[in-house]
């Protein structure tokens, strides 16, 4: 770009920056005013219903971040893991550490190809969803995580419309984050917000396999 | 369904279940055998790049998720925050009760629009940059975490090239997790996995404002 333009207005007064500063602080303050607006319009607080799904990498990853951001406020937070728990892992490891601030259930038994027993895998959905309603009835606990619970839905060992009626009887402030592939319609209508979390390119197809801090 | 399937093979001994049991576990045999060999081809342990990138929510939560992740299993984290810095969050707060474990930079003093002064933005980035490029040099790092870097990108503020030479410059088994909206594709094709956050629904849209533990 050429600097022969004249620099007279005092907006653009850093030197060959082609008035580029100025035309920006504009566009900002007309995209504050929208966003503002927007705000103004959002100032409803309640407990909300994050659900993450899709075949993509970081459902559950996501759901350890609220954690430890609802601790970071102070808050008691609670975890119960679906399918999962036959290898210890890094979230695990890490969260056990404060009994007092997270309470954490470790109710599967592994990958249902993995088990490869549908009856005992449906009894332990059922043994964790009732360790999950408890915490949905106890407001001292201020956001949930039922991670791969979409997972025990999609197979059909839990029912949705008991898991649904739970979820919308617990307290009023109260946030529940639920993780796994394949959430089924009726819970993503209860919920408040939903990410699909899409598949771009992940490493496992370049012949790296789980690696621990990322995967697990 | 009707109860009057003869019964007498021992494979679907579980009263009732219509051999249903059975059925699962030979699907759940051959399937095990399919993601077996999988793995069996996916043996390669290195340093990865992640990138969650999209308009969806999940982002930030699901790099700080791999933060305690990579924490769990004894590994020194860093964390250098681009863009976001006005205001302090649940995961900031946390973290920094441990500062032997995670390195954590707040760069940014908020968003564009609410900065308006792109040369100062610019100089933030840049700062921003030579953090995490220390971090990039330094094999004492497990896993890094440069979030809403791909904004910095996005906005021009800093060179994609030079950042993706940094990234492939660093020690061989350093995990790098970037977050952000709109990442550059020289980014992605540098990138082992990446996903893009699909919003579904957000709880914004009925009125509801960021809530903490959730979104901060």
């Amino acid at each position: 770009m050429t600097q022969d333009k004249p620099q007279s207005q005092p907006e653009s007064a850093t030197a060959g920056d082609d008035g580029r500063n100025e035309r920006h602080r504009s566009r900002m303050v007309r995209k504050k005013a929208v966003i503002d607006d927007k705000i103004a319009q959002a100032q409803r607080d309640c407990g909300v219903i994050v659900i993450t799904t899709g075949n993509g990498k970081g459902k559950s990853s996501s759901g350890f971040g609220m954690v430890v951001r609802a601790m970071g406020h102070g808050m008691k937070t609670g975890v119960v893991q679906f399918i999962k728990g036959a290898i210890p892992t890094g979230e695990e490891k890490f969260l056990r550490r404060f009994p007092d601030e997270c309470e954490f259930h470790v109710m599967g038994e592994g990958y249902t190809w993995e088990t490869q027993d549908r009856t005992r895998d449906i009894a332990k959905a059922e043994a964790a969803w009732e360790q999950a309603r408890r915490m949905l009835r106890d407001p001292s606990f201020g956001l949930v995580l039922f991670d791969e619970l979409n997972i025990a839905l999609k197979l059909g060992y839990l029912d949705v419309n008991t898991v649904v009626a739970d979820l919308q009887a617990r307290p009023e402030m109260q946030h529940v984050v639920i993780t796994g592939r394949g959430a089924p319609q009726a819970l993503i209508d209860a919920a408040n917000t939903v990410t699909d979390m899409t598949p771009v390119k992940h490493a496992f197809a370049e012949g790296i396999r789980a690696q621990a801090g990322v995967e697990m």
